[in-house]
């Protein structure tokens, strides 16, 4: 609600032109905010960091460099165009940074550097934070999401408290931490999803609250992306490959806990568990949507913790109706740890996510198409895929351009950008087939890759590429990772020309 | 000595053409076995696994698909010239793996999918390990490094023991862990470099030990990479930073645990510390060469903790010699301890590493030369570039190549192969000065990696590729980290046709 209600008293006055009045208005927006609102501050360049989880989540600092960070990768359908268009058109610059590194970096003093006004250690000026309710000690009961409210809060001169008044106290769904700096950090000592280590309130300081606002704004979600034949096929060959990893003793009976990003083939799989051959599941992950409801009621979820609840609409009447049924199974954490390494690493956790892209040896592009564009920023991508005991990597095989139904290649000769590195990645699937890439060397993984994963259209194109590279790197005594540089970025350019990648040949 | 041997008596029986025989030989190397074993082996693709810090360190196994596991991205000049030419001529297959991954991978049955004989609980059939001495139980003491031994003798079907009576027995130098597999993992409880979790030797099930070998060998180690210019104005541009840092309360005074990587700018770095403002310091490391036995004597490092110690021949000699100095002040740990994120993040260590290129957004290639042959391997640079709390990358701003003193420029414009990404690197400095890139976009790191860190002969080439793709990138919509891909590795083919990358023009 503060974020409209100072959105509409900047467009009231004409307060947007005004250079002096910019610079007070680099507040904050938490991405969840709704698009709307987000458009409307983009459109008056009133962003300086936008963070994605907690839903009025941040936070101002009155930098006169403009810098956003935004985190949003998982919810394209949230981010309102003229955001990304501001990013890409040069107007709001944007730093991508690991889910897991954000907070901590605050923290650090990193995104601060060059201020040169206030409290040195508080690194923000103002948070906006939802709560649910406010404890006796003036402690901070948040909403469906934690994400960075804690270090944000840490970090703020000013705290202005938003009290959703429509959402029933969700006391006791949050587990929360504090951020210590090294060398004073501890080990987070937690080795089942369902530990907890922390509070259920955000300790404050009270004296830097200067406003208390009551809100009665439901979460503004939209609903989940559908599935589709190429998702459930996905899906399909994920489980197949989950069970065999059981059969074959490398994966106890209960698998280990999911990381599931978001999208319709993070709802195939996760519906395909609900009706699957797996009992007793533990998720870890950033963010549940409504498909987890299903995953609940199925029996076969046990234990589901994360960062931000993403219900949508009717995914939330549901269960606020059913809060007393879902409580005891669910727990809500900072992003400091629901992507901490060192947590996924140790529960060795099945990370899955998508990608734009993935090349032949199994690098990802998670952020960029064309290596330039930012379409959803990282998120927790390589938080998990990085330190997850399983890293999968699932995509259509290709998407359609305003001319060619097939016209873009999800499997290229070089990832255009990349997010995700070889040395990351276990398992590359498309609705074609998986690959299982483990143990394998550059010259291993890339026919595997083409033959189980890459479209049909695209196939010996990919093919005649390696080949070729394989034949004149080996010839001069480069062909650890055989690559033509000259070709490599061919069918990305192409597609710049000619609106897809179906180039005619090599030469 | 057991390799040797066995290189021997493959050579003196020409066993080395027979296809059943050298199925047999499948077995191991450790890579500071030195390069003339090594070459042997090499020649004879007697490969299976080649790991780097155990000293013969492992291993053997008898798949058909051959596939070597190297890790040593650190000591270029140990490498054999023959395992590179293998593995990039396409007879040996290299899978590079991050350090902290491979002793869990292999735990996990990751590298023994597809054997078929034996016990699948021991993906290895021979583990060669050395000892300086066996404790009463049998257990292992090792001499100058861990690596992933006790991971390797847990996978090992049957164990052979070199002995080294030339070595002192070092038992009390090492904090022996062994690694469960989730979901029975528990956490590291190290919060300081000298704190002990383990034991002083090395479990093993004495059933399995099929020999034991008495060696009187030497470290086959080399002498240190001398400084020049260059590394010591690196490293001079380093310790200025590091000094503002404590000036702005972002550092401790005794900084926080370091951690340095191999060569000649790695060793002005510890000779500048040697010298420099900081007490108490504590390292946090991977591999511990001569400079750190200056650091010691010169009063400045308290503690020191490591996974392998490789000193000169000499500088073995001195450190046994007064080993009862130096013992209580540094410690070794396996490698999957070492390079852990968990304790990494947690310490907040300050990463130094050395890359082959660094691109203007600040992606690093530290392992394909030309995107495509491999140097030296990926070590775990990203175990602590990812995690530090400060994540640097030191390298000369160019190289010679046979026709042009700068021929190469380490600052290109996109890198050719891509181990460390744009979100992990904080700071990227050569002898011509450092960008602190905390905090900002990719437009703001491009002008900034170029001004303070190309050389003067590529500045301007740069700067008109940054510009070209700004104009041409904003004007579609497309800015958020520019390129024209169709010129991204002009540097690169440019290279490759003319000896240099100095092009003429960006058409």
């Amino acid at each position: 609600m503060t974020p409209t209600a100072i959105a509409n008293h900047v467009e009231a006055n004409n307060l947007q032109a005004d250079p002096e009045t910019k610079k007070k208005f680099n507040l904050f927006v938490g991405a969840s905010v709704g698009p709307e609102v987000e458009d409307r501050w983009a459109r008056m360049d009133m962003y300086v960091f936008q963070l994605e989880l907690p839903r009025y989540g941040l936070v101002g600092n009155v930098k006169t460099n403009l810098f956003l960070e935004r985190i949003e990768r998982r919810y394209p359908h949230q981010v309102g165009k003229d955001i990304s268009k501001g990013i890409n058109a040069g107007r709001i610059n944007f730093a991508d940074k690991h889910l897991s590194m954000f907070p901590q970096d605050l923290t650090y003093g990193y995104y601060n550097l060059h201020k040169k006004h206030g409290d040195p250690r508080k690194p923000l000026d103002w948070a906006i934070v939802e709560a649910t309710a406010i404890t006796e000690e003036g402690h901070i009961v948040p909403g469906a999401s934690v994400g960075a409210t804690p270090e944000i809060l840490q970090s703020a001169e000013k705290i202005i408290i938003e009290v959703n008044t429509r959402i029933p106290n969700l006391e006791g769904l949050h587990d929360i931490t504090q951020s210590f700096v090294p060398p004073y950090r501890q080990p987070y000592l937690i080795t089942h999803p369902s530990d907890r280590i922390g509070t259920t309130a955000i300790p404050i300081d009270t004296e830097r609250v200067v406003a208390i606002i009551e809100s009665d704004q439901p979460d503004n979600t939209g609903e989940n992306a559908p599935e589709n034949e190429d998702s459930r096929a996905i899906a399909h060959h994920l489980i197949e490959f989950l069970s065999s990893e059981v059969d074959a003793g490398r994966l106890p009976k209960s698998l280990l806990p999911l990381q599931s990003g978001i999208g319709n083939v993070a709802n195939s799989i996760i519906g395909g568990l609900a009706d699957g051959p797996f009992d007793k599941v533990q998720v870890w992950t950033e963010v549940l949507q409504d498909t987890f409801i299903r995953f609940f009621d199925s029996g076969k979820l046990d234990f589901a913790t994360a960062t931000s609840i993403r219900f949508s609409p009717n995914g939330f009447d549901h269960f606020y109706a059913n809060w007393a049924k879902y409580k005891d199974r669910l727990l809500l954490r900072s992003q400091q740890v629901a992507n901490s390494p060192e947590i996924i690493r140790r529960l060795g956790i099945i990370a899955m996510n998508t990608p734009l892209e993935v090349d032949i040896y199994a690098h990802a592009n998670s952020t960029c198409a064309l290596g330039s564009r930012m379409l959803n920023g990282l998120g927790g991508s390589a938080d998990f895929l990085r330190n997850a005991k399983l890293s999968i990597m699932h995509t259509p095989s290709s998407r359609p351009t305003k001319s060619d139904p097939t016209g873009i290649s999800c499997i290229v000769p070089f990832a255009s950008h990349v997010d995700q590195t070889e040395h990351d990645l276990d398992v590359v699937v498309t609705e074609q087939g998986l690959a299982d890439l483990r143990g394998l060397s550059p010259r291993e993984r890339a026919p595997i890759i083409i033959q189980k994963c890459a479209h049909p259209d695209y196939r010996d194109s990919l093919m005649e590429y390696y080949e070729r590279a394989l034949d004149e790197c080996l010839r001069k005594g480069a062909g650890h990772e055989p690559h033509i540089l000259k070709n490599a970025f061919k069918f990305h350019t192409h597609f710049q020309e000619h609106g897809t990648m179906k180039i005619k040949n090599w030469d």
